[in-house]
């Protein structure tokens, strides 16, 4: 196994300097570029072009976004334009509106003398809460990794399936949080990273785990279930978008096959997400809508050419009739464990864990 | 639903003129181009350069160029020669070497002027076997798809996993037999055609159903599990590679995982093979070795640019380390029934329905 190094964040801040340093996603995994964030418009267009994405790390981007708005200008018109710019740049993404909220609360709250300050400290304050929820699951589920370990003896194999990977978040990210752990622990682990067609995300989680120095194999989806049958996993570790309060878990499509296949040969399952990821309001499974995506990401398949560009290739006609839901739900009793920030419960036990975090 | 038309043949033979004509099968799907074979020469090209693949295509075109040997030059020395070359292209092919062997047989025991005529005859024989022998497949599974279309008088969804298709056979193809039967005898079927990464044959299997006016929808592997918690598929309908006497199945990799599907909602999941698939000295299912294939299938995608051309991206670096097991073995648990030219047999009655055969 290759000794772990420091691994590149997708954002870092510099007070001193007020400035935002990113990774720029879109160009992802065929091309490492870091950018630099100075104004608020900066912000605005790295989430409008995607150059940020995942829930988390849009909802910390504008948070600096209304930071930097308030040390160009702190009147409220200029952080209302801020805000409202801000704001349609994703339009569904709950996280950033959410963000954007407790910004504004504050700035309206302080002198306008103290505002590019006291945001830039909310700012900073938002960006580590996210790293810290995802390190509380990481710390979980590597108790986990660590009680396998004992058992067997030798490096632990986990298996994961799309990039609920540090990209999207701060650090850490959540299915990935327990493997950055474990290589930072010394304990010996090795990734199994599936394609997750057809948005290829592995290639994200791939190119984390290398950037990291993590042990790992790339492979199709459809060879999972076989190293499984082969005894070739330990653990299966995934993120979730949605989780039902009855622990059904919605995640990236294909998640429920591999989930099959687990249950099939005896292989611990688990779905790892912070608890804002739990919709108290959804007992129903069958509530959950799958989102129809473009079947372009069907037909089309993204790489560099011999030159090292990207670029793409066509599979499919245009014409041709493609099906392309976004996401399948796992059902409760296909997941040994659901892990998150509070701790680990088996899916028929997480209403009860919600319950006694309130009532702490 | 379009209307069903007369599908391209993978391989046709003109006894007047000599001639065969292929599907130049590097060129698929992206392209369709016939090609005329007109000495054993060009057999010998066609097989090695892999223009036919498929072993029973492959057996057939061997065949043929025995024949067309013979129509040049009936000597015993000639027809060595065509032997040995022929032999040579695919060595680990089983049907290449049972047709050559055949048609020397044959040619041993006739007068050197009778072998153009007779050699002709055999292939086309040969030929024939092929197409009745997927025929009968594709009756009995007619008859179930029947049932079904009966009992819920609707369009019967058929999910189908790789390429078990007509351009690997004479005509039919195993898994698509009854597809294209039902389609000409107007029941209505709709086919949900899986990519199969590493090596998207869905993409032939695509082709092809679009070639014979089928309605058909192309979906990547990790969506057909979601299809089935949908209850949008009513039957499952795959090939096998080696089927072992107790009813497990070796397929192309994936169908695993969309066997297990299938189980957990109660969807019917036939394999369909002719009976020479069966490997009656097999037992163990463990005895099964699973061939890991080249990374590049996984690293690379093959597709079109913009100008139609036929290329590739590179999705991974060559030195990322990748797994690519070519197939994995489906339990006798989670297959409905197994569908040869005999007829349907549960995986557990497959020895009994051999025997009952044998006795005949």
């Amino acid at each position: 196994m290759r000794t772990a190094k420091a691994p590149t964040l997708s954002l870092t801040s510099d007070a001193a300097t007020r400035r935002l340093q990113i990774v720029d996603q879109t160009l992802l995994p065929f091309a490492l570029e870091i950018r630099e964030l100075v104004t608020w418009q900066d912000c605005a267009e790295a989430i409008l072009s995607m150059r940020v994405r995942g829930a988390p790390l849009i909802g910390v981007t504008a948070a600096y976004g209304m930071a930097l708005a308030a040390s160009a200008n702190a009147t409220d018109d200029h952080l209302d334009t801020a805000y409202n710019a801000l704001l349609a740049t994703r339009p569904t993404a709950v996280n950033l509106a959410w963000a954007l909220a407790i910004m504004c609360k504050l700035a309206n709250s302080i002198p306008h003398a103290e505002r590019a300050e006291l945001l830039w400290a909310e700012a900073v304050r938002i960006e580590s809460a996210d790293a810290a929820t995802n390190y509380a699951i990481g710390q979980h589920g590597l108790a986990l990794i660590k009680a396998l370990h004992e058992k067997l003896a030798r490096p632990i194999n986990i298996l994961t399936h799309c990039n609920a990977g540090r990209m999207a978040c701060i650090t850490w990210g959540t299915a990935t949080a327990p493997i950055y752990l474990a290589a930072q622990s010394g304990l010996p682990v090795h990734v199994y990273v599936e394609e997750t067609r057809p948005r290829n995300q592995g290639l994200i989680t791939q190119w984390e785990l290398q950037d990291a120095g993590i042990t790992h194999t790339y492979l199709v989806d459809n060879a999972g279930g076989h190293l499984m049958q082969q005894g070739k996993v330990d653990v299966v570790l995934v993120g979730a978008d949605r989780i039902t309060l009855a622990g059904d878990a919605a995640n990236k499509i294909g998640t429920y096959l591999k989930a099959l296949a687990a249950y099939d040969n005896h292989i611990p399952f688990y779905v790892l997400a912070p608890v804002s990821t739990i919709d108290t309001t959804l007992v129903d499974v069958s509530a959950i809508e799958i989102e129809e995506r473009n079947g372009d990401e069907v037909r089309l398949v993204h790489g560099t050419d011999e030159a090292g560009r990207t670029t793409s290739v066509r599979m499919l006609p245009a014409e041709v009739s493609v099906t392309n839901p976004g996401f399948d739900v796992t059902p409760a009793r296909l997941i040994t464990g659901i892990i998150t920030e509070l701790g680990v419960a088996a899916p028929q036990h997480l209403g009860a864990m919600l319950n006694n975090a309130a009532k702490r």
